[in-house]
């Protein structure tokens, strides 16, 4: 089978999406972009080994291509309009290329995405560069920037499933032997297969003033939108929603304790919102934290003392240190 | 140096294209797009060792990604919007960084784009993911499916000169020694920075039927715009245009002489336009042949003859044989 082959047989799906004019097959591809709105970008490159573990199942390793991706539009409170896949394999494995097909466009067709473009190319390592584009109008576009010193800092979901996930792969040994089966399924459906919260995003554009999706973890990711926003943060580390498969875990295993501050890969929303917004707010949420005019980022431990702070969420290179 | 202070360090340079209203640095980037025209997009994966060699000068690695992606939307006749970048890097070296950097906005500047966000990774294999967004009015876009029984078919510039570059780095001991070095600089510069045909491409926009950029080499592409217009064409291979670099080796080498019809590389403009309208265009170009009802690729030789077509162009899995 050859590359043009290859394209045609996984990734010709018909589109019905009337923002696509032109898809796959062209030198380019056309897309109509809503009168009045902005055109919204983003890319992620996922590589095996790093961004998803060796075992991970073809199917998986498609949704959770898109999931990523949808979850970067989600951020912005953006539409989606279309997204191109590059595909650097090893080799052609049909059963592979079929399962991370349906995976991929599982969720595309779920969030009315269409694939509109892409490359094939051969590598050693496989690889994954997807890029997403959506549209929203000029005044409802989310930013990392707009956090305003008193806003509440609320998180959607459930943090530091993905994290236990990612270990109970890597580190099988170190499950907490009470842990049930059906929990352990939770962690790594959490990691394997991330909900882009995109209607959610959409809502928080009308109210909120800042946003991020966690994919670096909790705090790295809000580090962002302090900096941004020239701001501080008190985060309230017990009111950080847990879910019964990672409270279980962590019930059991105090040395994780504080995972759920720092682990990546959630993809749920962090977003600030004006206090009396809270009320209005039609976004299931979790309020654990505030912004304030002192520029630090502090921890609070359930007793109200300041934790200390070393973020070492998901730098490719190297960790990195707020305090 | 993290993930953050190397993007900071070498591809936040401001931008001041009016269309981007929010660059590197939020979970997605917001560009306008003209009223009324359409987004155009395009991505390409470049791996080392694949789509260059492993020797190539780091300037001419962020060139050239550059230069293969305006190459897409000159086809089109796009104008450039935005551009994103994925680097994934088995090691982070400065000056490696700041070469490849200088050489990717070098070209982007001249262009006007402007580097709208982008995702670095760690990787064993040096590889770049670049996606492309341009405009155009929706009656304005070249595409493959235009091409009409009786189009002239002309291309841009000069074929087979990044082939033979490419050979003179793979293969140096079968260059022909009467060849001069300034020759072979020559060459190697097409391979390494191709010129995309931004300029000709909109103005081809304006009269041609359709259009590809070569990337794979004169006859697959040629077979690309016939696949999708349902056409056939007959090519004169004495008419393709050769630079003199390129006709000494040739003429010192008859074992290639075929070479400029299948090598890729090249990144010119392949279109077909009606005759009545050859005369208007002023986009130096060169006609090599004519489209036909008759659905076949035919090559004719100097003396008229059908050569045999076995078209071996680049494709990154397997030859395709187009007869």
């Amino acid at each position: 089978m050859n590359e043009f082959e290859l394209i045609a047989r996984y990734f010709s799906r018909p589109c019905a999406d009337a923002s696509v004019v032109l898809g796959v097959g062209d030198d380019c591809a056309a897309l109509r972009v809503p009168e009045g709105e902005h055109l919204l970008v983003s890319t992620d490159l996922l590589v095996e080994g790093r961004h998803f573990p060796e075992s991970t199942a073809a199917f998986d390793v498609g949704y959770k291509a898109m999931a990523v991706n949808l979850s970067d539009l989600a951020a912005m409170g953006a539409r989606p309009l279309g997204v191109t896949l590059g595909l650097a394999l090893p080799s052609i494995e049909p059963d592979w290329l079929e399962a991370f097909a349906k995976g991929f466009y599982t969720l595309a067709e779920q969030h009315g995405i269409c694939l509109v473009g892409g490359d094939t190319v051969k590598s050693p390592v496989l690889s994954l560069a997807v890029t997403i584009m959506g549209s929203a109008p000029p005044d409802r576009m989310l930013t990392r920037s707009g956090a305003q010193s008193g806003d509440l800092i609320a998180v959607t979901g459930t943090l530091g499933d993905a994290g236990l996930g990612l270990r109970s792969i890597q580190r099988p040994e170190s499950m907490p032997p009470s842990l049930n089966p059906e929990d352990i399924d939770f962690l790594q459906m959490r990691l394997n297969r991330p909900t882009p919260r995109g209607e959610e995003g959409r809502r928080l554009a009308e109210v909120a003033h800042a946003a991020i999706d966690i994919s670096d973890g909790l705090l790295q990711d809000l580090g962002h939108i302090l900096r941004a926003s020239h701001v501080g943060a008190v985060v309230e580390a017990d009111r950080l929603p847990i879910s019964p498969a990672a409270r279980a875990w962590l019930a059991a295993d105090p040395t994780q304790h504080n995972l759920p501050l720092t682990a990546g890969d959630d993809y749920e929303l962090l977003f600030t919102i004006a206090p009396d917004q809270w009320a209005m707010l039609d976004v299931p949420a979790t309020v654990i934290g505030r912004i304030t005019q002192d520029k630090r980022l502090r921890v609070l431990d359930a007793q109200g003392h300041d934790m200390p702070v070393h973020v070492q969420g998901f730098d490719h290179f190297a960790p990195v240190n707020l305090d």
